[in-house]
Protein backbone atom coordinates (compact mmCIF):
# COMPACT_ATOMS: atom_id res chain seq x y z
CA UNK A 1 0.00 0.00 0.00
CA UNK A 2 1.34 3.52 -0.75
CA UNK A 3 1.85 5.64 2.04
CA UNK A 4 -1.03 8.21 2.69
CA UNK A 5 1.78 10.61 2.88
CA UNK A 6 2.85 10.41 -0.34
CA UNK A 7 -0.74 10.51 -1.57
CA UNK A 8 -1.46 13.84 0.35
CA UNK A 9 2.10 14.90 -0.79
CA UNK A 10 1.29 14.55 -4.36
CA UNK A 11 -2.51 15.94 -4.06
CA UNK A 12 -0.15 19.32 -2.80
CA UNK A 13 1.66 19.23 -5.48
CA UNK A 14 -1.09 19.53 -7.88
CA UNK A 15 -2.16 22.58 -6.18
CA UNK A 16 1.12 23.59 -5.72
CA UNK A 17 1.49 23.72 -9.38
CA UNK A 18 -1.86 25.15 -9.95
CA UNK A 19 -0.77 28.09 -7.45
CA UNK A 20 2.65 28.98 -9.40
CA UNK A 21 1.18 28.67 -12.66
CA UNK A 22 3.42 25.92 -13.31
CA UNK A 23 2.68 23.83 -16.42
CA UNK A 24 5.64 21.82 -16.61
CA UNK A 25 5.36 20.19 -13.08
CA UNK A 26 1.34 19.99 -13.72
CA UNK A 27 2.39 18.58 -16.78
CA UNK A 28 4.94 15.20 -15.21
CA UNK A 29 1.96 15.38 -12.46
CA UNK A 30 -0.32 14.09 -15.10
CA UNK A 31 -0.80 9.88 -15.71
CA UNK A 32 0.71 9.19 -19.25
CA UNK A 33 -0.24 5.68 -18.96
CA UNK A 34 -4.04 5.58 -17.48
CA UNK A 35 -7.06 6.67 -19.30
CA UNK A 36 -7.64 10.61 -17.49
CA UNK A 37 -9.74 12.68 -17.55
CA UNK A 38 -10.17 15.86 -16.18
CA UNK A 39 -13.62 17.92 -15.35
CA UNK A 40 -13.11 21.67 -14.18
CA UNK A 41 -16.19 23.71 -12.70
CA UNK A 42 -19.00 23.65 -15.31
CA UNK A 43 -16.67 22.43 -17.97
CA UNK A 44 -17.90 18.95 -20.18
CA UNK A 45 -15.05 16.61 -19.63
CA UNK A 46 -11.77 16.58 -21.11
CA UNK A 47 -10.19 12.66 -22.13
CA UNK A 48 -7.41 13.55 -24.12
CA UNK A 49 -4.22 14.32 -22.16
CA UNK A 50 -3.04 17.10 -24.61
CA UNK A 51 -6.63 18.50 -24.39
CA UNK A 52 -6.55 18.48 -20.77
CA UNK A 53 -2.67 20.29 -20.49
CA UNK A 54 -4.01 22.66 -23.04
CA UNK A 55 -7.28 23.39 -20.38
CA UNK A 56 -4.51 23.93 -17.63
CA UNK A 57 -2.14 25.91 -19.76
CA UNK A 58 -5.86 28.38 -20.52
CA UNK A 59 -6.46 28.46 -17.30
CA UNK A 60 -2.75 29.76 -16.11
CA UNK A 61 -3.14 32.41 -18.76
CA UNK A 62 -6.17 33.79 -17.77
CA UNK A 63 -5.48 33.68 -14.05
CA UNK A 64 -2.26 36.17 -14.28
CA UNK A 65 -4.52 38.06 -11.56
CA UNK A 66 -3.24 35.13 -9.00
CA UNK A 67 -6.16 32.66 -8.32
CA UNK A 68 -5.38 30.63 -5.61
CA UNK A 69 -6.40 27.68 -4.52
CA UNK A 70 -6.09 26.49 -1.05
CA UNK A 71 -6.92 23.53 -0.18
CA UNK A 72 -8.55 22.11 3.44
CA UNK A 73 -9.26 19.11 4.43
CA UNK A 74 -7.78 16.41 2.13
CA UNK A 75 -9.33 12.93 2.54
CA UNK A 76 -7.29 9.95 1.13
CA UNK A 77 -8.83 7.10 0.19
CA UNK A 78 -7.60 3.59 -1.03
CA UNK A 79 -10.25 2.37 -3.87
CA UNK A 80 -8.77 -0.83 -5.65
CA UNK A 81 -5.72 -0.09 -6.80
CA UNK A 82 -5.99 3.72 -6.84
CA UNK A 83 -5.83 6.62 -4.27
CA UNK A 84 -8.32 9.25 -3.89
CA UNK A 85 -8.25 12.31 -2.72
CA UNK A 86 -11.10 14.06 -2.02
CA UNK A 87 -10.80 18.09 -0.33
CA UNK A 88 -12.47 21.39 -0.30
CA UNK A 89 -10.83 24.04 -2.92
CA UNK A 90 -10.78 27.74 -1.19
CA UNK A 91 -10.54 30.49 -4.10
CA UNK A 92 -11.27 34.16 -4.21
CA UNK A 93 -14.97 32.60 -5.92
CA UNK A 94 -16.15 30.78 -3.45
CA UNK A 95 -15.66 26.62 -2.48
CA UNK A 96 -15.31 24.02 -4.83
CA UNK A 97 -15.46 19.82 -4.09
CA UNK A 98 -12.61 18.08 -5.72
CA UNK A 99 -11.85 14.41 -6.53
CA UNK A 100 -8.19 13.46 -7.25
CA UNK A 101 -7.44 10.00 -8.33
CA UNK A 102 -4.13 8.85 -8.17
CA UNK A 103 -1.68 5.84 -9.35
CA UNK A 104 1.48 5.06 -9.41
CA UNK A 105 3.04 4.61 -12.53
CA UNK A 106 6.54 3.11 -13.05
CA UNK A 107 7.21 3.75 -9.23
CA UNK A 108 5.70 7.42 -9.52
CA UNK A 109 2.56 8.65 -8.38
CA UNK A 110 0.31 10.24 -11.36
CA UNK A 111 -3.05 11.99 -11.15
CA UNK A 112 -5.73 10.59 -13.50
CA UNK A 113 -8.98 11.94 -12.72
CA UNK A 114 -9.94 15.50 -11.56
CA UNK A 115 -13.48 16.84 -10.74
CA UNK A 116 -14.16 20.32 -9.60
CA UNK A 117 -17.22 21.77 -8.68
CA UNK A 118 -19.26 24.16 -6.52
CA UNK A 119 -20.27 22.92 -2.74
CA UNK A 120 -22.45 25.68 -1.39
CA UNK A 121 -21.57 24.88 1.75
CA UNK A 122 -17.82 23.92 1.91
CA UNK A 123 -17.22 26.48 4.60
CA UNK A 124 -19.19 24.13 7.34
CA UNK A 125 -16.26 22.66 7.55
CA UNK A 126 -14.96 22.14 11.53
CA UNK A 127 -10.80 20.76 11.07
CA UNK A 128 -9.97 23.65 8.67
CA UNK A 129 -6.82 21.20 6.57
CA UNK A 130 -6.84 18.37 8.60
CA UNK A 131 -6.19 15.24 6.92
CA UNK A 132 -7.96 12.67 7.20
CA UNK A 133 -7.23 8.56 5.75
CA UNK A 134 -9.91 6.07 5.16
CA UNK B 1 -10.56 -7.03 -17.59
CA UNK B 2 -14.12 -6.49 -17.22
CA UNK B 3 -16.31 -6.39 -19.82
CA UNK B 4 -17.13 -2.90 -20.58
CA UNK B 5 -20.92 -3.62 -21.35
CA UNK B 6 -21.27 -4.78 -17.88
CA UNK B 7 -20.10 -1.64 -16.48
CA UNK B 8 -22.47 0.34 -18.90
CA UNK B 9 -24.80 -2.28 -17.10
CA UNK B 10 -23.83 -1.21 -13.76
CA UNK B 11 -24.31 2.05 -14.80
CA UNK B 12 -27.74 1.77 -16.23
CA UNK B 13 -28.61 -0.07 -12.84
CA UNK B 14 -27.68 3.28 -10.80
CA UNK B 15 -30.01 5.42 -13.10
CA UNK B 16 -32.81 3.20 -13.34
CA UNK B 17 -32.91 2.99 -9.46
CA UNK B 18 -33.07 6.55 -9.02
CA UNK B 19 -35.43 7.21 -11.46
CA UNK B 20 -37.72 4.80 -10.13
CA UNK B 21 -36.54 5.52 -6.71
CA UNK B 22 -35.92 2.15 -5.58
CA UNK B 23 -33.67 2.35 -2.80
CA UNK B 24 -33.51 -1.27 -2.09
CA UNK B 25 -31.85 -1.43 -5.31
CA UNK B 26 -29.72 1.36 -5.01
CA UNK B 27 -28.40 -0.21 -1.36
CA UNK B 28 -27.47 -3.16 -3.49
CA UNK B 29 -25.38 -1.49 -6.23
CA UNK B 30 -23.24 0.74 -3.23
CA UNK B 31 -19.89 -0.94 -2.80
CA UNK B 32 -19.73 -2.66 1.03
CA UNK B 33 -16.02 -2.81 0.97
CA UNK B 34 -14.28 0.01 -0.59
CA UNK B 35 -14.05 3.65 1.12
CA UNK B 36 -16.97 5.09 -0.89
CA UNK B 37 -17.83 8.94 -1.84
CA UNK B 38 -20.99 10.49 -2.96
CA UNK B 39 -21.26 14.07 -4.32
CA UNK B 40 -23.94 15.52 -5.20
CA UNK B 41 -24.34 18.40 -6.56
CA UNK B 42 -23.55 21.20 -4.64
CA UNK B 43 -23.12 19.12 -1.45
CA UNK B 44 -20.11 18.13 0.71
CA UNK B 45 -18.67 14.84 0.32
CA UNK B 46 -20.23 11.88 1.98
CA UNK B 47 -17.91 9.29 2.89
CA UNK B 48 -20.06 7.22 5.24
CA UNK B 49 -22.14 4.13 3.50
CA UNK B 50 -25.16 4.82 6.06
CA UNK B 51 -24.78 8.73 4.93
CA UNK B 52 -24.91 8.06 1.61
CA UNK B 53 -27.98 5.85 1.86
CA UNK B 54 -29.75 8.09 3.88
CA UNK B 55 -28.75 11.25 1.46
CA UNK B 56 -30.69 8.83 -1.56
CA UNK B 57 -33.48 8.15 1.09
CA UNK B 58 -33.73 12.16 1.46
CA UNK B 59 -33.52 12.73 -2.27
CA UNK B 60 -36.24 9.80 -3.31
CA UNK B 61 -38.56 11.28 -0.98
CA UNK B 62 -37.85 14.74 -1.92
CA UNK B 63 -38.67 13.94 -5.62
CA UNK B 64 -41.87 12.46 -5.72
CA UNK B 65 -42.41 15.15 -8.23
CA UNK B 66 -40.71 12.01 -10.29
CA UNK B 67 -37.21 13.76 -11.41
CA UNK B 68 -36.02 11.74 -13.95
CA UNK B 69 -32.54 11.50 -14.65
CA UNK B 70 -31.72 10.88 -18.51
CA UNK B 71 -27.98 9.61 -18.69
CA UNK B 72 -26.09 10.56 -22.37
CA UNK B 73 -23.11 9.94 -23.88
CA UNK B 74 -21.46 7.15 -21.11
CA UNK B 75 -17.94 6.45 -21.22
CA UNK B 76 -16.16 3.97 -19.51
CA UNK B 77 -12.38 4.18 -18.80
CA UNK B 78 -10.50 1.29 -17.56
CA UNK B 79 -8.57 3.01 -14.59
CA UNK B 80 -6.17 0.98 -12.44
CA UNK B 81 -8.35 -1.98 -11.52
CA UNK B 82 -11.29 -0.01 -11.39
CA UNK B 83 -14.03 1.44 -13.92
CA UNK B 84 -14.97 4.48 -14.69
CA UNK B 85 -18.36 5.94 -16.30
CA UNK B 86 -18.10 9.29 -16.77
CA UNK B 87 -21.49 10.59 -18.24
CA UNK B 88 -24.16 13.56 -18.96
CA UNK B 89 -27.07 13.40 -16.72
CA UNK B 90 -30.17 15.56 -18.39
CA UNK B 91 -32.63 16.66 -15.80
CA UNK B 92 -35.69 19.16 -15.54
CA UNK B 93 -33.69 22.09 -13.72
CA UNK B 94 -30.20 21.88 -16.24
CA UNK B 95 -27.91 19.33 -17.06
CA UNK B 96 -24.86 17.80 -15.29
CA UNK B 97 -21.84 15.69 -16.12
CA UNK B 98 -21.56 12.69 -13.75
CA UNK B 99 -18.29 10.40 -12.75
CA UNK B 100 -19.40 7.20 -11.65
CA UNK B 101 -16.72 4.89 -10.66
CA UNK B 102 -17.07 0.82 -9.89
CA UNK B 103 -15.36 -2.11 -8.48
CA UNK B 104 -15.96 -5.80 -8.75
CA UNK B 105 -16.61 -7.24 -4.89
CA UNK B 106 -17.35 -10.72 -4.85
CA UNK B 107 -17.91 -11.39 -8.62
CA UNK B 108 -20.22 -8.34 -8.66
CA UNK B 109 -19.60 -4.83 -9.50
CA UNK B 110 -20.65 -2.42 -7.30
CA UNK B 111 -19.93 1.65 -7.33
CA UNK B 112 -17.72 3.23 -4.43
CA UNK B 113 -17.71 6.72 -6.04
CA UNK B 114 -20.08 9.56 -7.77
CA UNK B 115 -20.29 12.85 -8.16
CA UNK B 116 -22.47 15.31 -9.85
CA UNK B 117 -21.71 18.79 -10.93
CA UNK B 118 -23.32 21.35 -13.57
CA UNK B 119 -22.21 21.27 -16.87
CA UNK B 120 -22.71 24.54 -18.37
CA UNK B 121 -22.25 23.74 -22.23
CA UNK B 122 -23.31 19.73 -21.80
CA UNK B 123 -26.25 20.50 -24.62
CA UNK B 124 -23.40 20.47 -27.22
CA UNK B 125 -22.69 16.94 -27.24
CA UNK B 126 -22.68 15.30 -30.55
CA UNK B 127 -23.19 11.52 -29.81
CA UNK B 128 -26.62 11.51 -27.55
CA UNK B 129 -26.89 8.28 -26.15
CA UNK B 130 -23.49 6.57 -27.72
CA UNK B 131 -21.22 4.91 -25.19
CA UNK B 132 -17.84 5.19 -25.67
CA UNK B 133 -14.81 2.93 -24.38
CA UNK B 134 -11.75 4.40 -23.38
Amino acid sequence: MVDPAIVLYANEAFYLAFNTRDIDAMDRLWSRHTPSVCIHPGWRGLFDRDEIMISWRDIFDYNQAETVIVCHEPRVLFQGNIMSVVCYEELPQGWLIATNNFVVENEEIHIFHHQASACVNAQEISDVGKPTIQ
